[in-house]
């Protein structure tokens, strides 16, 4: 016997024959012996929804209320799919965030987990019962709802998979696994059976959006060992389950890759101020006021321009923040001193990622001389110890997935 | 300064408009310097969807799973509004069933509420903010969400009003209060400035969906002055408040009516059991296994059959309940021993009600003889001190209430 965190992801509950499709999967755990707690998402657009109606009605909201409205979807799926698994004989109750509880700090519609008691939910299994637990939601100290973010469910599962000691986190969504790079763009794209927390940290960060950055994170931290797989590969009734993706420490891992896996992202932005007064305090002078604005910067490269006397400074962000930041950096100019801005928002982030590169230098190089022989000009690198970062034009996107995936020998074999 | 509490129905929270006309209402008692809490319901139509996924998903469900489900309604009308509130420079905040809380029994689906401790709403008071609450939903003392039933807001309102001791309930709705009888029937309909706590109850009880008559009953018990009142009838930012429809003690209103009001149900069906052996215990024998299957039975006739051995034996249920009904009696059949069974669908009752019956007889035979002058049949008869209720074929059902609308004396001038 085992005990299990089964976290199921808004396309997988969109419906009531998903649900019934995800109370069928955690039947068939229940059947093999093992106490199962199930963490859900909202029904797949309600989130969105609900967003939609708290911009609309108030311009700078009061996040405490935004949290009490959007926690509202995942409290639906999590009574509906305790409902489906009673329907099918297997005893369940749903658990909302304040019921448990999961404790948070206060920092309202991307909070904290800071302890979640177990009692109630040992008490359940005690029972032979399953928890569903409405994902993405906690409670403060003092009894306000709170929201874990974007993706916050799967921080959820992975916080409660800690909390009991689960021997497993599934993290059930709408493709089989973690690929090498977006399947939909390389076709010769491969699932990788097993990946480091690091790697897969990088990947999540990076553009990859099968798992919450701060969920890998915190499964790092935990030693979770956290598996990626579908809701939709095969019928839920089938006992044979396919393997998805583990997520786990390096020393699970026999045959290292140089790289792992390649990811990019689209949300990105890139601005050139052109002949800024080169002294001291000048970097603070541009990022202090993006940082008031709450803006964060990504990735920057300065040079020296031509003239010795100023310099020429380049630097990433989210396409979504493009707008504001031109706005805060022309109020700003008379500080900083600049002649010329650059927006460019048709960029795109390509990284490929691996714990291998640490052992192995070259990775950069190789990345580099690939893109150049495909024509594809570079405008900022960034590099940590297992990953190497490069914008490009957004238009060569598919393009350099395609050549990196090829050269570092992660293609299928056809 | 007084302090009162608003309630605003599914229909005055439907859209964002809505809810901002809502804040704009609530904006005029706090400008003329009231303490103010609001108790919304769902946006219209939210928990019809709500209970149909839990029919959609679950034959015979949990009610601490439906519970749950349903209640997330009023808590995302609760946010928006607090949020609408806070747009126009109110402070407020949301409340739900949980965080007051609101303690209700286990009777989940229909849960009565039991005790609210006012401790942090008058906290609230103190600060000055306006007090947001979700309708509908309490919890149990361990933590359980329940919900009170269809029109519970109502009672939601009405008990926060008394535990807050409220000057007023002022209830929001689509209509602009209560009327003698429902306007789309008869165009000369009267607009009632005051209405006894008695009569709204039985009015309530007999048809007229402007209160859930749990509401009044509360509200008579605590003696909360409720007025029923319309969001759509005046600009929202109007200091000119129409005056809706004051429910109050009967000292409170100097010229007693005869009757106050006539209401009418189509929710009724009719079964009549011919040639019931006339026996002790026969009565039993019928209503227990209908009792046993939560059948509510209403009104009730016994006549001697011809034969004077026998009796037919006529009652009415609410129209829902009828298939069942039919298949419980043919079940106990064997025991009942009747000889036919007549079920009737297409009837309706209509009620005339008013406190004044009380000092004055003869308004039964000034309703049957309106009736017969129509040539209305009567099918079953049930008085109380101050209504006479009687069923009819459903297809006279608009005759006869503008016919006992004038012959009560209830017709507005023209």
């Amino acid at each position: 016997m085992a005990r299990i965190v089964m976290k199921f992801g808004g396309t997988s509950v969109a419906d009531l024959d998903r649900i019934r499709n995800v109370a069928a999967r955690v039947k068939r755990e229940v059947d093999a012996g093992n106490e199962v707690a199930v963490v859900v998402s909202a029904m797949s657009g309600t989130t969105n929804q609900l967003v939609a109606w708290v911009n609309g009605i108030s311009k700078f909201f009061d996040e405490r209320e935004y949290d009490a409205v959007v926690a509202s979807g995942e409290q639906v799926t999590a009574g509906l799919t305790a409902l489906a698994l009673q329907q099918i004989g297997i005893k369940a109750r749903s658990w909302l965030g304040w019921q448990i509880p999961i404790i948070t700090d206060e920092t309202h519609s991307k909070a904290r987990i800071q302890r979640i008691p177990t009692e109630a939910l040992e008490a359940g299994f005690k029972k032979g019962e399953v928890a569903v637990i409405a994902g993405f939601q906690g409670v403060t100290e003092d009894g306000r709802i709170t929201t874990l973010g974007r993706g916050g469910s799967d921080t959820s599962a992975v916080a409660l998979a800690a909390a009991v000691s689960a021997e497993r986190c599934d993290i059930y969504t709408d493709v089989d696994g973690v690929y090498t790079t977006d399947p939909r763009i390389v076709t010769r794209a491969r699932k990788l059976d097993r990946i480091t927390y690091e790697e897969m940290f990088e990947l999540a960060s990076l553009g990859a959006k099968v798992l919450q950055p701060r969920s890998v994170e915190m499964a790092m931290k935990h030693r979770v060992r956290v598996q990626v797989l579908s809701s939709f590969d095969a019928p839920p009734d089938s006992t044979q389950i396919l393997p998805g993706t583990l997520v786990v420490d390096e020393d699970e891992i026999l045959e290292q890759h140089l790289v792992s896996g390649i990811a990019y992202s689209r949300d990105e932005a890139k601005i050139t101020l052109l002949k800024v007064a080169d002294r001291p305090g000048v970097a603070a002078s541009i990022f202090g006021p993006l940082a008031n604005a709450a803006i964060n910067v990504d990735m920057i490269v300065q040079n020296v321009a031509p003239d010795g006397k100023s310099t020429d400074l380049t630097f990433t962000l989210s396409r979504t923040d493009l707008e504001r930041a031109l706005k805060v950096l022309d109020e700003a100019k008379g500080e900083i001193q600049y002649e010329q801005i650059i927006p460019d928002a048709a960029v795109a982030k390509v990284s490929v990622i691996g714990v291998g590169m640490r052992s192995h230098a070259g990775v950069a190089l190789t990345m580099f001389e690939t893109l150049a022989a495909k024509g594809i000009n570079i405008g900022v690198i960034s590099t940590s110890e297992i990953k190497v970062s490069v914008l490009i034009a957004e238009e060569y996107t598919e393009l350099a997935l395609r050549a990196l995936h090829s050269a570092f020998g992660l293609d299928a074999a056809v």
